[in-house]
C-alpha cells in the first residue's frame, strides 16, 4: 500500500533543504552562458536560484554568484528550457529601470532610443537588445501589454544585453512618441512603403527615436501618425529574384532593419 | 489474435499508391509557407513530394504544384520537422547553379557577392540568403565541406530566397578570393579588430566581394590573408553596458553584420 505523499521520507524536512527538488521552469528564468553570466554580474539583479550541470561545477566564471549553485542533470534543464541552456540557468527577479523622463534627462546629445510597436517574437526582441547594446541605444521602449517576458528566449538571444539596456514598458506607444516630440527629439518610423530613404531623413548630432513595427503588419496607424517622418531601407531585388513570392525576398527581418537604422544613426552622428 | 503486419488490409496494395505511408524526413525537405511556395514557383526545382495538412487542402497557392499533394496530419510534420512547418512541406532535388566564372561574367557593374567562411549555423546561413535577395547580391559563396544543407532550417529562415540567390560551393575559399582579385574585384573581409571602418573602405560603382567569418572565431588566417582589405562596423558601447560580459554586448550577430555591409555597398553605389 502506498503511503500518502505527506508522510514519505522524501518530503520530510532535512537539515539542509534540498532545493534541487523544487520546481524548475516558470517565470523569471534565464539560461545560456552569456545571459546567465550577465545576470550574475549585474548588481541590480536579485537572483533566487542558480542551476548548473555537473560540467559547470567549479566554473570560475560562476564563482562570484551570490547564491549557491544547485547541481542538476542536463535533462532537467532540457525539459524546462529546451536544448539551448548550455548547462546553466538562473531564476531572478525582473529588473526595474528608471522611468523614461529620467532616461531622457540623462541621455547624451547623440542619444538614440528604439521603440518597438508590438514586436512580440522573443527572438526579435532579444536581438533588439543585443543591437541596442552594440550601438549604444539609451533605451528600448515597448508596450506593456504585448511584450514577451525579458527572460527566457528573449534574454538568451540578447546574450546578456537585457541587463544593460534600459527597458521602458509603456501603456500607449503613441502617447510616448508625443513626449519625445515635446522634447524636440525627432521620431522616425521605419516603413517599407515610405518614400524617402533612411539615409536622407536622419540627422546627426541630436537625439533620435527610431520606431519599428511588427514584421507582419508594420506600424499601427496611430503610431505611424505620431511619427515625424517615415523612411524606408532601400531594397535592391536583383534579376535573380523574379521567382520568389512577393514580399519575402524584398524585405528584411525586423531586427535586421533595426540594425541598419541604428548603424545609420551612428554613421550620421559620427 | 493479431494478424502479421504484412497480411493486414492496410498494407495490401491498392490501385492508388498511398504515399502518405512513405517516410517523411531525411534529406531535401523544405517546410514553411514562404519556402515551399518559392520551391513550387521555381521551374528549376524537381519536386518529389508535397505534403499538406488538412488545413491547407485546396489552398489555391499550392494549386500550381506539379506533384499531387499528399494530405498528412500536422503531428507527422511536427515529428519530422519541428513546429515551424506551417502545415506544408516539400521534398525536392537540390538546385544546380552555374559555376562562379559564369556568374561573374553575367554580373552587373555594381555586383556584390557574399562569401561565408565556415558559417555553419543554418539560421545564419538562411538569413544570409534573405539578405542577399533583399540587396540583390549576385551569389553566396560557401565552402562545400562546412555548409549546412540548403534545405530544412536554412531554407525556412531564407523565406524562399534559396530558390533565387545562386549558391556557389567551393572547396577552397582562399583560392576563390584569388579568382576575384585576378578579375579586379576588391575583396573586403569583415573583422571586428580591423582598423578602418566599413564606410571608409568600400567604393561604389564596381563589383564588391564581402567576406564574413564565423561568429565564434572570425575569418580564418588564410582567408584573412587573401582579402584586399579588412574593415569593421563601428560599435558604440554606451555607458549602460559596463556590466555586460566582454564581447557579447559589443558584437553583432554575423548575419546582422552582413546586412550592414550589404546596405553600405548599396548606399555607396547608389
Amino acid at each position: 500500500m502506498r503511503r500518502p505523499a505527506q508522510h514519505t521520507g522524501r518530503r520530510r524536512p532535512t537539515g539542509r533543504y534540498d532545493r534541487s527538488s523544487a520546481k524548475i521552469g516558470g517565470s523569471g528564468w534565464i539560461w545560456g552562458t552569456h545571459a546567465v553570466l550577465a545576470v550574475l554580474a549585474n548588481p541590480a539583479r536579485t537572483v533566487h536560484r542558480l542551476l548548473v550541470t555537473e560540467h559547470n561545477v567549479g566554473n570560475p566564471d560562476l564563482s562570484h554568484a551570490h547564491v549557491s549553485a544547485e547541481t542538476v542533470h542536463g535533462s532537467a534543464l532540457d525539459n524546462a528550457f529546451g536544448s539551448s541552456h548550455q548547462g546553466v540557468a538562473v531564476q531572478a527577479a525582473p529588473l526595474e529601470w528608471p522611468p523614461l523622463d529620467r532616461i531622457m534627462a540623462a541621455a547624451p546629445d547623440d542619444a538614440v532610443i528604439l521603440v518597438l510597436d508590438r514586436i512580440t517574437d522573443p527572438h526579435n526582441v532579444g536581438a533588439m537588445f543585443r543591437l541596442a547594446s552594440a550601438f549604444g541605444a539609451s533605451a528600448i521602449i515597448m508596450q506593456t501589454r504585448y511584450t514577451p517576458p525579458l527572460s527566457g528566449a528573449t534574454a538568451k538571444v540578447a546574450v546578456g544585453c537585457v541587463e544593460t539596456v534600459p527597458a521602458c514598458l509603456v501603456t500607449n506607444i503613441a502617447d510616448t512618441l508625443k513626449d519625445f516630440q515635446r522634447a524636440d527629439w525627432p521620431v522616425t518610423g521605419l516603413a517599407g512603403e515610405a518614400g524617402p530613404e533612411l539615409s536622407t531623413v536622419l540627422s546627426g548630432g541630436r537625439p533620435q527615436v527610431i520606431v519599428m513595427g511588427s514584421e507582419d503588419s508594420g506600424l499601427r496607424p496611430r503610431v505611424r501618425d505620431h511619427c515625424d517622418q517615415l523612411a524606408r531601407i532601400p531594397m535592391y531585388p536583383g534579376p535573380m529574384c523574379s521567382g520568389a513570392p512577393a514580399g519575402a525576398a524584398e524585405s528584411l527581418n525586423v531586427a535586421t532593419a533595426a540594425a541598419i537604422a541604428l548603424y545609420e544613426v551612428r554613421r550620421l552622428s559620427g
